[in-house]
C-alpha cells in the first residue's frame, strides 16, 4: 500500500473545489483520509455550515469501512436500514451513508485513501469527489 | 460575522415567549445558541419538562451544522432518514431533526446564530421562534 | 421539594452579574439548574468563551450529586482523587470539581436547585454565585 | 468577530511548516479551528505519525473552549489536575492540555480561531503556530 502524500491530497482537494467553482456548486469541504481512515487533509470553503468536517469525514469513512463508495451505503441504507444502523454503531457513529464519499484507488487498483465531499447536493458532491481525485492522477471508486 | 450579543439573546427569548402568551402555547423553552452552536442563553418557563434544554439546544445545533433551519431536516428524515441518522451520530448525538430551530441571520444575510423552541407542537415552537428573532432585529431562516 | 422558579432563576443571574460587575471579575457565565439536575436558565456574559456553558454546568452539577458546594469536590479531588475519578465516570462526564458551584436551599432548608458559575478564579466564581442565591432571598450552601 | 478565511487559515498552515523546516521539526501536523472550535483547514505532512489530527485540534479547542492558549491549560493541569479533569469530561473527551494551541486575535484583540500543532515538543509545537499566525497578520495568543 502506498499511503497518499499530503502533496497529492492538496492536489485533490484544490481539484475538487475547482470543479464545485466550474459547475456552480454551493460552498465545498473536502476532507482526504489515508488508508488507514485518518485525516490527512482538509479544507472548508468560506460559507460552509459548521459541521461539514464531520459530514464530509462520515462519508470518506463509510467508503474506507466497507471498501465502497458512500454511494453503495446510501442504496445498503435504502433496502437494508438495519445493516447501516449496525455499520454506525460498530464504527462509534462515524459514517455518513450518502453519495460524496469516494475512494481512492492507484495504479494497482490499491485503495490508498478516500475523499469525503460535501456541500452541495450529495451527486454534486460525489462530482467533486471524483474530479479532484482524477486531477491527481488517481482513479475514483464511487461504488 | 458578527457574534450575537447577550442582550440581543435575552430579547429574542422574551419576544419567543410574549409570542406563546399572546398564542396560548403550552409552557416554552427557548434556548440560543451562537454561530459556532455553542449556548448563550436559555430559559425553561415554569411547567416546561425536564429535558427542553436538550430539546431546544438539538433543534438549533442541527440548524447550525447544516445551515438550514431544522424543518429542513425534518424533511430529509421523511425522504431518506438513513441521511438524518449519520448526521446524528457524527455530530455525537446533538441533533433534533423537527421544526423549531431557526437561524439567525444578520443585516448582511450571516449566520450569526440560532434559536430553538420546544414545549408546543412543532410548527407552533417555530412561530415563536421566528417572532423572537424578528422582535430582536433579526432576519429568521426557519427552512 | 419547591421547584425554582424561573423568575427566581433571572433574579439569581442577574445579581450574580451584578457581584462580578462591582469587583471588575472577568465576563462570567451563570446557569441555574434545578433541584434534578436539570439546566433552568444560563447566559454567557459577552466576551466569555465558548464552554463556559459546560464549565458552569459541570461545577452545579457535581454540587448537586453530592449535596454539597463544588468546594467540597475540590478538596476531595485533593485528598482522594480516585474518588472523584469514579463520580466523574458515574456521572457521565458531567462534574467540573472546583469551586463555583452552590446549592440553592429554601427557608425548609431543602435544595431546589444549584448555581453554577464561570469566568473568573474560581473563588471568584463561588462569591457570585453565593450574592447571587441571597439576592434571590435563597440561602447560599458552597460547602 | 471576523470569521477566519480559508486563505488566511492555509497561509497559517503553510507558514508553520516553513517554520519547522527551517528549525528542523520533525513532520509537523497543523489545524485551523474557527472561533466555534469547528475545523476550518487540517494537513499533515508526510511521516507524521496517524492521530495528529486529533491531537492538533485537542490542543486548538482546549484554548478556545477556556479563552487561553493550551500553555495556560499544561500550567493548570500541574497545580490542579482535577480540573483538567472535569474540563476534559464536559468537552466531550475533546482537549489535549498541552502547549501547541495558541489562540488567534485580530487587530481589535478579538479571537478569530485557534491553531494546534503537533509533532515536535511542545514547545516547538507551539513556536510553529506562532510563526504560522504572525505569518498570516493576526496576533498569537499562547497563554
Amino acid at each position: 500500500m502506498t499511503d497518499i502524500s499530503l502533496a497529492k491530497a492538496l492536489k485533490i482537494i484544490t481539484a475538487a473545489f475547482a470543479a464545485g467553482k466550474e459547475h456552480g456548486f454551493k460552498p465545498l469541504s473536502v476532507v482526504v483520509l489515508d488508508a488507514g481512515g485518518h485525516v490527512k487533509a482538509f479544507q472548508r470553503q468560506d460559507g460552509a455550515s459548521m459541521m461539514r468536517f464531520e459530514i464530509a469525514s462520515g462519508k470518506a469513512y463509510g467508503a474506507l469501512a466497507v471498501g465502497a463508495g458512500s454511494r453503495w451505503l446510501n442504496a445498503q441504507a435504502e433496502t437494508r436500514p438495519h445493516f447501516l444502523e449496525g455499520l454506525s454503531a460498530v464504527s462509534g457513529g462515524r459514517i455518513v451513508a450518502v453519495p460524496g464519499g469516494v475512494l481512492i484507488r492507484d495504479r494497482k487498483n490499491a485503495i490508498i485513501g478516500a475523499v469525503g465531499v460535501t456541500g452541495d447536493t450529495s451527486d454534486n458532491d460525489e462530482r467533486a469527489a471524483v474530479a479532484g481525485i482524477e486531477a491527481a492522477g488517481f482513479t475514483p471508486d464511487a461504488g
